[in-house]
């Protein structure tokens, strides 16, 4: 098979039949597959049951002489402030440790900035004429989405092989309207692009206009390698500090994908600032969080070392599901010069470009045979595509055999697209 | 004993004296104890420990298709939401079930009024020039400290025997900027009053001149009879939509004082239009609640009949601390005519109104022997109890033995501030 583009109007329109019939095959099947949202599949689900096993015994109530049942400690179980200090290469007293969803605690940060101002701050975000926000993208949805709630102004800084374009970020924060960016540091979404040393060093020298410029620092995806070992990544807080801007980061994980999505546990990590003002903006919300929980994922990843073990294992089941998507495009459409891709070693996505103009084109195709996909345009500030091109694929949640069909439906719903664009 | 203002000077200073001795006593035992916050005891937890050992079939993971484990219901789990319904006498389509704590949740309520307004809102709270909010007092100073942290305007409304002063009430709400009021209904926190039916019908009935006018039906306390059976209590939902005011009202719940402290379920209720005018408004802030402790809860505790009988054996273990505490106001303090004080037969607190001008001194002194007591003053909005009368005892976290000591000390320093203030 040859690039569609050097195919003559005739050899394209002979394509475009023969797979149209193939679409009209798989459509009749009315499958409902999903590669929509990184949700974990239920191998993975599985893989954690011994976590309810525990918290069996009196002793495991007790943490640091706490009883972790009752009400208290509302930065959260130092045994977890510890455990997240270990993955994250930083310092527990810098961890606040809260509830079931690091997304929540992003939208305090955000929302707590609105009404009444970060530590820098010179009045309440919401008091601003405007506010500005940087939004690398290729980017993730619910990022966008938060700052876009409370009425900022989303500007797009591409995404490039190292991380989002630090020329634009310099340029930007020069202007004082500028208050933060979203990252996600390590395989972003969707990308799986790891931000270089270069990258990561540039953004702890930023010298932001705004004195409350915030970097949200989501490392969402630190410990989540499927393909090689783990990748050791530095500690922004660290770098931050170094340039003495210690208090321009907050730090985001979970272990949404590490034990269970939803039900596992969130943390920030900031300066000790930060941590006072953040702390002082929390009180009048939340007397604790689920410390039970906390104490139920100390006990059962342990340390770095035992939790890495349990990534490896996520591993073995992620990285068929990824090689079985890599494949297909390779092998499908690689010869048609119609997408590319990037090849991730870790995170959750796969993020496909198609032909400039085909990307809802394809959506839809794939919703017609029954493949739900992330609504394309999701990946840019207020859901626009300017390019229209952007595609995320989500492997994990489908079982290999289900994700074989789904990617090989995406396939043709993609050549469908690039043919009709070109002229069928 | 008589009456301290029946008591010559002489008499009063001698009996200061003798007191005084006493409390040196107390004080040279170094003792630390806790009567400050709402804590359930040690044996109130323990009385709970079987919740553990749940989720441990694979079919537990599973609640009506739903597969507890991965992300997804926002609104909480249909199970957990039935169990909640029925407990609060509503309907199931009426709750959003959420995570550890119904403080967030009321949190949130304010703070997407603030920055978005509620269903009726002209504009966002946060627009408004002043916005005034009644607070029933005594009470719940961490309600009053959410409306505070918004810098609305706190307006004290005195509790009666019924509930608040609905003359007043009535009269506040002809100002559209009073936006809301606070209640806890049942058990209020910390009088122990039950409000009439009447109280909650003149509620449902209010024609507030502000159109998004709400009531914070705080529910804490709906099962927490410690004294008795159970009391039914009227469902406020359908007395407000029975009015015509279906929106007006939110009411909220959790098992914080069922099961575990911070570690349980929560839940607001409210009419079909709130419901999705209030997800439209979380769903940037959360793509789920932690459903496996929902899931958790829903398989210990069954349903309201269940509960109940739990609530009992609380009830077993919270009475005779509440006995103990009443018993000895009674005793040392009743015949000297210095102080009164509710006799709550459920919630988790006894209200002690001393001498005007001595709550203050009181605290002080208790905290010099070693008792730790709910600030004097934290009753009232901005902490500031215009009599300095008012003090929140909670009775729950001492075993009986400590509780026992807390109380006398307690006592002894109402006797001295009650002296002082007297003239000895």
């Amino acid at each position: 098979m040859k690039p569609y583009a050097q195919m003559t109007k005739e050899e394209r329109s002979a394509e475009y039949a023969a797979l149209q019939k193939e679409f009209q095959n798989w459509k009749s099947r009315g499958l409902s597959l999903n590669m929509a949202r990184g949700k974990p599949g239920k191998a993975q689900l599985d893989l954690v049951s011994d976590i309810f096993g525990l918290m069996q015994k009196p002793e495991d109530y007790v943490s640091g002489g706490i009883d972790v049942r009752n009400y208290g400690e509302m930065a959260g179980l130092p045994a977890a402030k510890a455990l997240f200090a270990e993955i994250l290469d930083c310092k527990p007293e810098q961890v606040f440790v809260g509830g079931n969803a690091s997304l929540q605690l992003m939208f305090d940060t955000i929302s707590k900035a609105y009404t009444h101002g970060l530590l820098h701050s010179p009045r309440p975000w919401g008091r601003e004429e405007t506010v500005k926000w940087l939004c690398p993208a290729p980017g993730y949805d619910r990022h966008f989405k938060i700052t876009e709630f409370f009425g900022f102004e989303l500007i797009t800084v591409p995404m490039t092989e190292t991380g989002p374009d630090m020329d634009l970020v310099e340029e930007a924060v020069k202007d004082p309207a500028v208050k933060g960016i979203w990252c996600v540091p390590k395989y972003s979404n969707p990308d799986g692009v790891i931000y270089s040393e270069d990258t990561i060093q540039r953004f702890a020298n930023l010298n932001a206009a705004a004195p409350d410029f915030t970097i949200m620092w989501d490392n969402a995806y630190c410990i989540h390698e499927f393909k090689g070992d783990y990748v050791p990544f530095p500690d922004i807080l660290s770098l931050c500090a170094d340039a003495g801007h210690p208090d321009m980061v907050f730090e985001f994980a979970s272990t949404s994908k590490v034990t269970l999505p939803g039900a596992g546990v969130s943390c920030f990590a900031c300066s000790a600032a930060n941590m006072t003002h953040m702390t002082g903006l929390l009180t009048p919300q939340v007397i604790s969080f689920d410390k039970v929980n906390q104490q139920r994922h100390v006990l059962y990843l342990q340390n770095k070392a035992h939790t890495l073990e349990l990534m490896k294992k996520h591993a073995s089941i992620m990285g068929p599901k990824f090689r079985a998507v890599l494949n297909a495009l390779e092998k499908e459409i690689a010869p048609l010069d119609i997408a590319s891709w990037k090849r991730p070693k870790g995170g959750y996505f796969v993020s496909v470009n198609a032909m400039p103009g085909t990307a809802k084109r394809t959506w839809e195709l794939c919703r017609e045979a029954g493949v739900t996909l992330t609504g394309a345009g999701a990946t840019f500030p207020y859901g626009k595509d300017p390019q229209d091109r952007n595609i995320r694929l989500a492997p994990s949640l489908p079982p290999v055999e289900e994700l074989e069909q789904a990617i090989a439906i995406f396939c043709l719903c993609l050549k469908l697209s690039a043919l009709e664009k070109l002229g069928v």
